[in-house]
């Protein structure tokens, strides 16, 4: 099958660090070929560079190049966690600035998602195409609170270690679902060095005050995804408890330019959980030389 | 591109009938080939065998074989049309059980797919894998309401004449859009002999009356959907004001094996609109051997 063909890049590739303007020092890695635009991979929440699950990045690196980045603060990235998706969106700017690269795409996931939709805004034509996975628009509803319930039960468990809590926020609670989450939490381990730190409290209180900020809006809710033309794919699990799906109907539905790909039985991680699905439609949607979402 | 080199397998075929149990006579095409199961079409309101996009059934016959159908009093079939999709749906199993085809795939579009639907709920194993393509499920909202302005201003129009008409109301308003209907209009043209007429306004009643019914829900309301556990690829236009995508976002939400492909700037006939990407999309879907949906 699929897993024990795949040529293990994601886990041997080594973190680069980028000296970029202002002094500012970003960990990145770069890895895979292929003749089209590299894709830039954005993080969710408290991620860092080993938070890609290595399934779903060597299976996109078979067709392109790949960038992971940490932003501010991150991982092995200098410098202070803003406190916006704008000031993050700044650094991502400025990194890719400081690496030479003026065009690519972009895979914006959770946290991701929303510092693309804001880099694409602020810079019109620095990406070609856009994938969204569970994520919002600006004014989006119920974005990352934790506090839920169903959420919180998880977070708060001590019995959940490591890895072990996205097996269970991620994922539906299915025993298809929990069992595509575990495998999950194992590819994640399989690099064995070189690895970025766990992002501690002072990342989370950063990007949750990002969040808050996110969900608020002034004018017409909406109106500013009307005049981003870009392709874009929109990727959700229907059961997606930390950014509900309904955040991806409202993407699809002002964005001009987007086709939405809904994924049964799955939560905020539907992307790992569906790595070989993703990737093909990924590939397919990106390798598109229309100026149509259409793929 | 793929206009000119698709081999108009569907401007030719045969009308065919078939004599079944009870005196019904049902008329059908059948064509193309490949060895995976055969592919049923059932079609939107008041849409006969001639209302299939030739662009698109060319494209889905090349890897399979296709079966397109007139349920009772539609077309050239016998019968009076069903005024509940219960009725139109025994139709059709009494159509496959004398065609002799107890397992098929089947693609069924607006008032098709809620015929597709009910079957699958009153006999499980007909199907293998379902298409639902704009709508809805049993307690649906806003479900072909003719009279709502946006629609009667172009059903009332004098100057939309014949076909012309669906080019308004299955399109976006856009340039692109309103260029996709009128090239969609000139395809349903190509077949010169063997039509069928066009529906009158006894058809047009009895399956508006089955829109209301099927409006209607008793207990938890998607509960039936629950049990469906058929691979399904819910579609639909992101602009559909004949049936609101809202309904599919219902349909994936509570069936527990769908996938959700929703199309930017497409109305009710996305699935024309964009028929060289769906007819990939869909053969990509049907020629998985997965029990999943996600392909």
């Amino acid at each position: 099958m699929f897993v024990s063909s795949r040529t293990p890049l994601s886990s041997v590739a080594r973190t680069q660090f980028l000296e970029a303007k202002g002094g500012a020092r970003y960990a990145y890695r770069r890895f895979g070929s292929g003749s089209d635009l590299p894709l830039l991979l954005l993080q969710h929440f408290t991620g860092t560079l080993d938070n890609w699950d290595p399934g779903l990045t060597d299976a996109l690196a078979a067709e392109r190049e790949l960038i992971l980045f940490d932003n501010a603060g991150v991982g092995r990235s200098s410098g202070t966690v803003p406190t916006t998706v704008a000031g993050m969106a700044q650094h991502v700017v400025t990194f890719l600035d400081g690496l030479g690269v003026n065009a690519c795409d972009v895979l914006g996931f959770s946290l991701g998602g929303m510092i693309a939709q804001q880099m694409v805004l602020d810079r019109p034509p620095i990406f070609r195409r856009l994938i969204l996975v569970g994520t919002a628009p600006r004014g989006g509803e119920d974005i990352m609170h934790l506090e839920k319930p169903r959420l919180a039960k998880h977070l708060q468990d001590p019995s959940n270690k490591g890895y072990g809590v996205l097996q269970k926020i991620f994922f539906t609670l299915t025993a298809t679902g929990q069992e595509a989450g575990a495998s999950f939490v194992e590819r994640l381990a399989e690099r064995s060095d070189d690895r970025d730190g766990v992002s501690g409290p002072g990342v989370a209180n950063a990007q949750m005050a990002a969040f808050r900020e996110w969900e608020r809006f002034t004018g017409e809710r909406f109106a500013e995804l009307y005049t981003i033309v870009h392709p874009t794919l929109v990727v959700n699990g229907v059961h997606d408890e930390m950014i509900p799906i309904a955040n991806s109907y409202r993407l699809v539905e002002n964005l001009p330019n987007a086709v939405l790909l809904a994924y049964p039985d799955a939560g905020h991680g539907s992307l790992f959980q569906y790595h070989e699905s993703f990737a093909r439609q990924a590939a397919a949607f990106l390798s598109s030389s229309s100026e149509s979402a259409v793929y």
